[in-house]
């Protein structure tokens, strides 16, 4: 939730018939992107077209979004971990691990099968052998046995607790990977907190995404077990053919304000770890916070269409600044009404998640429903934030701090879950997960 | 899970560029049934070319199954209610509730704004007042604001509870609806069991299928309260662009033998209350009856591929019956090897359901994955069942019964939510859910 119209989330999109598409609908920036992420057509179009069409930035050429293939699958083997950049697919199974071994060498072999495994599931291969003897228990459990890729991506982290004393490692934490602080309002659960590990699987389809984690679950036993666990979604591509910004269970777009991931620049300085910033092994990695932020959804309901515009300092409808039109006209904390009053309230989530600008994240999140709280009978349903910066305490921390002590929203809403990993650069063709820290 | 491989389910469909599809690809019968249902093109093609597609039953014409708009919205107003014999949407939202009021009046104060909102829901309009005072709680929540109607269908229906003392209508339960018996090895916890009303939301986007169950509940409060809910899913047609028949959390193809619902005749016997079967004011309506069965998915996946294909009489990766070769090959219980041995196991789950053949019904199952297990810490991952038939009594309970005492797939689950509904028949326009009992 936090930063909530902050920094312009990226969209999913779908991979079918992106040509009919291109030929049948008019063509945004963000659209063409895609496109030309999805099948390369950005290359038929040539460098003057796509300069004109990308005139924010210019930087189509060397965009770092991973690229999907024409199977719609995105590449395993890359200098960042995909999933992160990747512009978000429509459902999220999110996995925290903790480990069951004190071995670094159990550890490091996990991580191993879990590299070929994911090079397997990114692709749409069956895990492990594909010739089992019937008398074995099949090395995949099937479920997705015939699904695309379906743009399915794995991203992996360690938590603080990695760097306890058990594996030897407390000289190799990054300092901004702590647990994190108490923040004004956290109702946190241990149920939904922590963990050794995770693995973030994002994919087009839930199923194809369960079928990661559980499998990923599997190759675990013996090193490590489930710590908690959470799917999420969005809307489809199929339902928002415009691809507009996702909306969130409160009703409101969510991720207007995000950075432009196609900004190298930008996302060096927001998203990645560079040399000299932190240990060695995670150049070109980034920080995780995952916050489970449930909304107080009957609360809000009852609330006034006034009221929780003002809440959030945006209009609903179209999700523009208040005072504004359009979703991404400029959140101006300066405009006032005749009497002086600041159009957008300073205690507005928007206000508040923007302050003057300086600090910023990418952020990543999904909508969860989870049946109902069985405490209070009411829908147990709200956000898993996800947001990914360079710097967990100058980005995540200070911005939440900010938030949770004066933010509107926090009346709708609750954090009962919270987490921080370390997501290792990518993996070279031959390495594994984790290598620079473990190879 | 009962009658895993007895009857044919209906598989989803996407309903994005059909006449691509229809030029691109080779068309299967069902695909074709999709598309004409989907955009009329059945018309176009002429009786002649249907009548060589559609060989089997020849009922195309008069195909019961709701059409879909061009807009992807299914109509509400209709004979039978959609959501029954609709080809599966992707997601489910099933939500159980119970009556908070004694009065009936209040039941049909609630039913009458149900069919209101139910009529906008599916397709896709905004609930209520769309020009709501800022002063005022918006009467649509928002989050599927711009959203295509996803093929949503709303399916109510009322259980044994409805029919107690409170509102005086115990004279007009049907008979075969009532609280089921316990199966041997039924696991129920009371947070899964049972409500007065149901609303079963299907659509191919989970966030159109939440908004409707949300609204729906906040409409009711005052008179209903959410009781349990569930969330579902399948593989979307995106991920399986061959429309293949979907597969369960164990790998296996669920749904190759449910009954063909292009079949009016075949519906009418199995599915729909025909006149002098019960009560007149469910004449066109029909019984739901809802099991939450979790998988032991770990003890699943120890256990061997020959293993697994015995449990279900059928072979995993093709669908086939144990000893055949296609999916859609006849269950044969008679085919033995050399030395007599039946090759589908007589206690395996495919030979169980199908029995002698004489009792059928319509399943129309989605997967669930909700976290982890409290207790366990294992992957609450399972099925939530849901069947249609024309008696509960003669059909689910014998089918059931048979299952729970010998099926070998009991090893590796269990049922542990329960419920049956008599779901009305169909709206007519002008009438509203359920007026046959309340009008």
């Amino acid at each position: 939730m936090n930063k909530h119209d902050k920094d312009k989330q990226p969209t999913p999109t779908t991979n079918s018939e992106p040509s009919q598409k291109l030929l049948d609908t008019k063509v945004s920036r963000r659209d063409m992107l895609r496109l030309t992420g999805a099948t390369g057509l950005g290359l038929l179009l040539g460098g003057g077209a796509m300069g004109s069409l990308l005139s924010r930035g210019g930087t189509a050429a060397k965009a770092p979004v991973a690229p999907v293939q024409a199977d719609s699958s995105i590449p395993f083997y890359a200098n960042h971990q995909a999933g992160i950049l990747t512009p978000a697919q429509n459902f999220l199974y999110f996995a925290a691990f903790d480990l069951t071994t004190t071995k670094l060498s159990d550890v490091k072999k996990l991580l191993q099968e879990w590299t070929t495994a994911a090079a397997a599931l990114t692709t749409g291969r069956l895990v492990g052998n594909t010739n089992d003897s019937p008398n074995l228990p099949p090395s995949d459990t099937g479920e997705a046995d015939g699904l695309t890729p379906s743009r399915c991506t794995l991203t992996f982290g360690v938590g603080p607790s990695f760097f306890d004393e058990r594996f030897g490692l407390a000289g190799q934490r990054p300092s901004s990977l702590a647990d994190l602080p108490p923040f004004v309002g956290d109702n946190l659960d241990p149920a939904w907190c922590g963990g050794d590990l995770c693995v973030q699987a994002c994919a087009d389809d839930l199923q194809v995404a369960f079928h990661a984690i559980r499998n990923l679950a599997r190759i675990a036993r013996g090193t490590a077990v489930l710590r908690w666990t959470q799917e999420g979604f969005q809307r489809t591509g199929e339902a928002d053919p415009k691809n507009g910004t996702p909306r969130n269970l409160l009703g409101f777009k969510d991720g207007t304000g995000n950075p432009d991931v196609t900004d190298e620049a930008e996302m060096n300085k927001i998203v990645w770890q560079g040399s000299g910033d932190g240990p060695a092994w995670m150049n070109g990695g980034t920080y995780m916070a995952v916050r489970r932020v449930r909304f107080r959804i009957e609360v809000w309901d009852r609330s006034s269409l006034s009221d929780q515009e003002a809440t959030f300092g945006r209009h609903r409808q179209s999700g523009a600044p208040i005072g504004a039109r359009d979703e991404f006209d400029k959140l101006d904390l300066k405009a006032a009404d005749a009497s002086g009053k600041p159009l957008i309230p300073a205690d507005s989530h928007s206000a508040l998640a923007h302050g003057d600008g300086t600090v910023k994240m990418l952020r990543r999140s999904y909508s969860y429903s989870g049946g109902l709280n069985a405490k209070t009978g009411q829908l147990d349903a709200g956000l898993l934030f996800i947001s990914f910066q360079r710097d967990l305490v100058k980005q995540f921390v200070t911005i939440q701090q900010r938030l949770s002590r004066n933010d509107r929203l926090n009346e709708y809403m609750v954090h009962v879950g919270s987490a921080v990993f370390a997501c290792f650069p990518g993996v070279r063709e031959g390495g594994f997960i984790g290598d620079t820290l473990l190879g």
